[in-house]
């Protein structure tokens, strides 16, 4: 089963503010909406959201007669998005250094996200170092406190693509990450929510034509449930929050020169099962 | 005028799950409930909430009658909460090293915040390198977007006191601190917003009755609304969102040997001007 949030109150396309929107399941052909639940989010807080996705029988929209710009992130405001950093094992075995023993969390805000179509505008001011990192959201379905790595897989709701766009001059003004991470509506994420389907397949980010990253998702040193039951440790995870699980090798930062996102560049990010995400990063007016 | 928020649904002190909370404009002797805002966070996202709290005639609370569990943070859950690394000159200059030219920036989930005389319960899995870092907290009144310091200043609604209570083991696991500055329910916040009068005077940080942080508050490297100048050209700040604003010397880990908190220690941190924070610490059930 698959779930998103379209945008359908508004035909016009700058932007997510003020549009109404509503979850719907995503079948091969058409997306229903899910009574009045606005977001994946606000369904997933209702602990029947399974048994009340699979039955919805609301209005259709004919996925060939959608805009792209109708898709929204998934789920709109997570009341957490926990990032992980450096995160596969070839690429940090082939950096030579060792595996870690802990996952490295680092925080972004939810006003960075955008929808999966939705374009990459690059702030005048942070426009220099802007970089891509393509990774898998796994979204949380259940409260999730302290629980071991068997009740952390049964608290994932399903998986997504998010792509943790960074502003690398921010990210290394001091230590801590945070200021190049969370950047106002930089960071894709969806297209939809995919439940109840294991986490296989491959992770592919391109820029124009050229692919810059690619992975097998199976070969993360911390996978969804023991982030999961990591996270839960430190505090509770609640229906919506999202974590993003790291990217590989193949940043643009690590490149002599470096390469960085233009205007008129268009990033796309895959995950085999998860579907596409697909951005333009255009110029601040 | 001082704003706070009230427990009032319930008489049981076992922590702010499940009971009711209302706004209070705090006068000298009486709390006055203001309508029907649950908590400041709410009543900031009124663009009229100076006039709303200043005209509020609700039900009254006679002070000395309160019990001290009955203060909750003000904001309960702010939709951010930016915290500000190394940010007093003193103790910067002191420690030989330059005054940075960004503001270290990290972040602390919501879950983290308790109420101003809540006790602080150290998790049985992370009580080892528990330490107390004392701030001034900002509280943003007005949506905030690349604003300049001047606009900054206005749209803070005021500040109130936060200890920064971190997991100095979990915060070292890596590079990035997040991890160990998100323990869930640790972070005293209050005990209430102060609005529209100067920032001054002095932080004091006591265990038992050992004073172990002190400064002036006007010591800042990036003062309140270089803060809220600097974050806003990130992300928006909305109405409740807090930055605190870093921490002066004396923590307990810079100490040979390191000190920490243990059960039974009380734990008090006082600005003048702002009230203070009292948090009884101890052992997990």
């Amino acid at each position: 089963m698959r779930l998103g949030t379209l945008r359908v109150g508004a035909s016009s396309t700058d932007g997510p503010a003020g549009r109404t929107t509503v979850a719907v399941r995503v079948d091969d052909e058409t997306a229903v909406e899910i009574g009045d639940a606005a977001d994946v989010g606000a369904l997933l807080a209702d602990p029947l959201w399974r048994a009340r996705a699979a039955a919805a029988d609301g209005p259709r929209h004919a996925l060939a007669d959608l805009e792209p710009r109708a898709w929204a992130p998934p789920v709109l405001r997570p009341s957490k998005i926990v990032c992980v950093g450096l995160n596969y094992r070839n690429h940090i075995l082939e950096m030579g250094r060792e595996l870690p023993a802990f996952p490295t969390l680092f925080a972004k805000y939810p006003e960075a996200l955008v929808g999966p179509y939705d374009p990459i505008v690059l702030p005048a001011h942070a426009a220099d170092a802007v970089d891509w990192e393509g990774e898998v959201a796994v979204v949380v379905g259940a409260p999730a406190r302290r629980l071991d790595e068997a009740a952390a897989r049964d608290a994932i709701a399903g998986y997504a693509v998010l792509n943790d766009v960074t502003m690398r001059d921010y990210q290394y003004r001091t230590a801590q990450w945070l200021q190049g991470k969370t950047f106002e509506a930089t960071t894709p994420f969806g297209p939809w929510l995919t439940v109840d389907q294991p986490l296989t397949g491959e992770l592919r980010t391109v820029v124009d034509d050229e692919q810059v990253q690619h992975t097998r998702v199976d070969d993360m040193v911390f996978g969804p449930a023991a982030l999961v039951a990591y996270v839960s440790q430190i505090l509770t995870l609640h229906p919506g929050d999202v974590i993003a699980t790291g990217t590989p090798g193949g940043v643009g930062h690590a490149r002599t020169p470096p390469r960085y996102l233009r205007p008129g560049n268009r990033l796309t990010t895959t995950v085999t099962g998860l579907g596409e995400l697909r951005n333009d990063v255009v110029a601040e007016a």
